[in-house]
């Protein structure tokens, strides 16, 4: 079962050729909008685009049916009203066509004849081989082959992440939130009304997927919440599923109605699995990227001992306070590590946990320090606060005042320094950001920074989070650890038992 | 004695003239960053940099001694050494300076020697009448005046919030942050040791303060929290106070022993007078920004009965959990409202709060909604959820594929498509959000967006939130309005009561 879904899903997420069946030149139609996605966005297979009364869009010769295309669909996207799919969709299953998506609304998330119309369109697809997506998805996006078979113009970035959402906007907003902050997805899915295809099949295709390492779902509610389970426990002791589950309270509940065909789960029966399937839940929107980037970036921690390096006491006492909240310890260090961080510090430091740098400017002693903390056996973590993007504050500085730090050289070389000054700062940034890579990768323990999403240096490092992370806010930092050592908790309770 | 510290405190905030002491040349030293940052920032009142060694700094002519400077001083700034500290400071009290601010360390906060020292120092102060800000401080900041008197090189915006924090680098963050998120400043003090002055002392000046709307306070620890919290339910009942307390778990409070002078509150004190003083705490330093700047936006909602409009549906079931989850209640729409929603929405929409936009692409029925919601009789406040900024991703694609947008045309017109289309985008992004400050000034009702943070149109909506309020997330938003909800519930109890 679980290995012919994963080739069937293959035809999906990595077709050869793809149709688009109500393919318009209609800029303002979807019909339009979805086709012109999947060329801009670098699809590179043979492209089909259907429609009985054109015959040249996106410079593309067209087709009067599905059944004219010569040689095999792999895919079928569907953009035609609601009243004409279930024709089509007939045609694609005479054709052989492997996968469908239905774009199209106005189904069983509208009640009353939308309802019919779905469970008529269902009677042609069932057991015909076919599998389909929809109806009123937002479609699909898939890194491997770049392809965007998408409504709104996203281009998210390549990445590990496999998602799959019980809503089109939550969904492609998350991925655009995640070009901002440059978090990749390997695969995206709009589950829309689950006629046919539903979510634990996508759950089961990415487990066995080599191109996703960790799972993001946006839950409203499921079909059958048995099978769902029984796929989350195998696949969470292989992959992290990191899962956010909307309407959980009544009026949550009923706003999922209204918007889609969703069953509700039973809501306990939902929160007690959870746990004991392993696998992670976001309790808000905010939480589903920052938990995701961390699992796609490094490894989860041993154990819950934190070393936290802040470069002011005040975020040291917030980060604290968080760590304490989730479960998290601040590890008191051993002295061969307090004469360490002696060697670098100035005689007055604190000589505790969180290790203050105590105003020091120099980053190669941030590093040093880091390096210290994260070398240190009794650590299992590193957060370190305000030195990821250091520079920002003297960067926007420099940018907003060049004649001031001018003014310093007796103004002999005007506008020569602040350029300077600037590409040195921003060298010194890289260069540490470069260093916490390496030393994540050297030491396999998960380093967490903090800063703070200023204008000026932050910006550009956030949009390559691929093997650091970087959080706005202790809080959300100290939260994501604990997050990721609850998984590793999970998975020696699973070892233990296996 | 309330009046007493609005004067005294006026020489900090609003001063004529200001000697630095211990201004320097040297571009490392805070000497030179201090004055730089002052002049810089633009102040016009009379500037004395005093260094016995030096004869010009930064234009300036320097003097020996704060003594030899003629006329009047109302603030000193200090940035000496510790051990040099004490003299100087006697050297002001004997010159009649009116306030001073030492921005050096090394003092009570370090232990040994250096609590000695503050005690010496404190000794010349006392019954001086010259008031004192720190030691161990970085500074002050006031709009009005455009004084700039910090160590690290931040520009705020001008606005409403009056800000003092027990940390500098959290509090000065916090300003860059502002700045970043277009959320304005009246003043701000970084509290440093308290050696003299103290936290209650600022908010009461703050109180008084017609410059100061809202009052935005991070605490780690009180010296006399007996009158702290008499002083903060004085000012509650006038402008509200958001206070984040860090330093509430052992592990935070040991932290903030360690970084500051602080002394530790009781917790159980200080918890239990927040709700009955008025008080909004923010859990989390997100929430301190997120909160303050709703304050200083718009009115407190007269009720808990929210009209949500949203552009999809998956955001508004996560909005429903949220606003529950507050104790917020999704109002159930008159049938008149239902009614006039009818005219402008697609027959197939849900006729429910949420209201769900299916997709509408035109943002003028958008604002048709806004409004029928917002001024329906039977609402309390609004969450707009996507809306504000909403042609952010199609900014974006066509700034990325002008020629996808150009081929629309059939190549005709290369390139002026693209720009085009962009100004257009924008230009109905701002009309929005224009109409929705209207709406809150006609209506008096808040009116809270939410919109995702990716790249395009909504980073530069994010720069001007003095009139609107945007949230990354509908958790943020909903517990934001939760938050002016309790405000105002505080006023009709103490209104009650008077």
């Amino acid at each position: 079962m679980a290995e012919g879904i994963h080739e069937q899903l293959s035809y999906l997420f990595e077709p050869e050729s793809i149709a688009v069946i109500g393919a318009s030149n209609s800029r303002m139609k979807w019909g339009y909008i979805v086709p012109a996605n999947i060329i801009a966005g670098g699809y590179e297979g043979d492209f089909f685009p259907v429609n009985p009364h054109e015959t040249t869009i996106l410079d593309h010769d067209v087709f009067k049916s599905v059944k004219d295309i010569p040689g095999q669909v792999d895919l079928a996207v569907v953009t035609v009203p609601a009243v004409h799919v279930t024709p089509v969709v007939r045609e694609c299953v005479e054709k052989g066509v492997k996968t469908c998506i239905v774009i199209s609304g106005g189904f069983s998330e509208a009640g009353g004849h939308g309802t019919e119309m779905e469970d008529e369109m269902l009677d042609v697809v069932r057991g015909s081989g076919m599998r389909l997506v929809g109806p009123n998805t937002m479609g699909v996006f898939s890194a491997p082959c770049s392809l965007h078979a998408l409504m709104p113009p996203v281009r998210p970035v390549a990445g590990k992440i496999g998602f799959a959402a019980q809503s089109g906007n939550l969904g492609t907003q998350m991925l655009s939130l995640g070009k901002a902050l440059g978090v990749g997805f390997s695969r995206f899915v709009c589950i829309g009304n689950e006629s046919e295809l539903n979510c634990t099949d996508y759950l089961e295709y990415f487990a066995l997927d080599p191109a996703t390492e960790v799972i993001l779902l946006y839950i409203e509610g499921l079909r059958d919440a048995r099978r769902f389970i029984e796929v989350a426990c195998k696949t969470s002791t292989r992959k992290p599923i990191v899962v956010m589950k909307a309407g959980k309270t009544e009026a949550g509940a009923r706003a999922a109605r209204s918007h889609s065909a969703a069953l509700a789960a039973d809501e306990s029966i939902f929160d007690g699995v959870i746990r004991q399937s392993g696998m992670i839940e976001a309790d808000t929107t905010e939480e589903m990227l920052d938990i995701a980037k961390a699992f796609a970036a490094m490894p989860p921690p041993r154990g819950k001992r934190i070393g936290v390096l802040t470069w002011g006491g005040g975020w040291g006492v917030v980060t604290a306070d968080a760590l304490a909240k989730h479960g998290l310890e601040l590890v008191r260090f051993p002295d061969e590590t307090l004469r360490e961080l002696d060697s670098v510090l100035p005689p007055y430091w604190s000589r505790g946990n969180p290790v203050d740098m105590v105003g020091t400017l120099d980053l190669s002693k941030h590093f040093a320090c880091i390096k210290i903390i994260a070398r240190c056996p009794a650590v299992d973590a590193v957060i370190t606060l305000g030195t990821m993007g250091a520079t920002s504050s003297f960067q926007s500085f420099v940018t907003e005042n060049p004649g001031v730090m001018d003014e310093a050289t007796g103004g002999r070389r005007p506008k020569v320094i602040a350029p300077k000054i600037l590409e040195q700062l921003r060298a010194s940034d890289e260069a540490f950001r470069a260093e916490v890579i390496q030393l994540i990768e050297d030491t396999q323990k998960p380093i967490i920074a903090v800063s703070f999403p200023t204008s000026g240096a932050v910006t550009p490092m956030l949009a390559k989070q691929s093997k650091v992370v970087i959080y706005p806010s202790p809080e959300r930092g100290a939260k994501t650890l604990a997050a990721l050592y609850e998984y590793q908790q999970f998975l020696e309770r699973a070892r233990a038992l296996a």
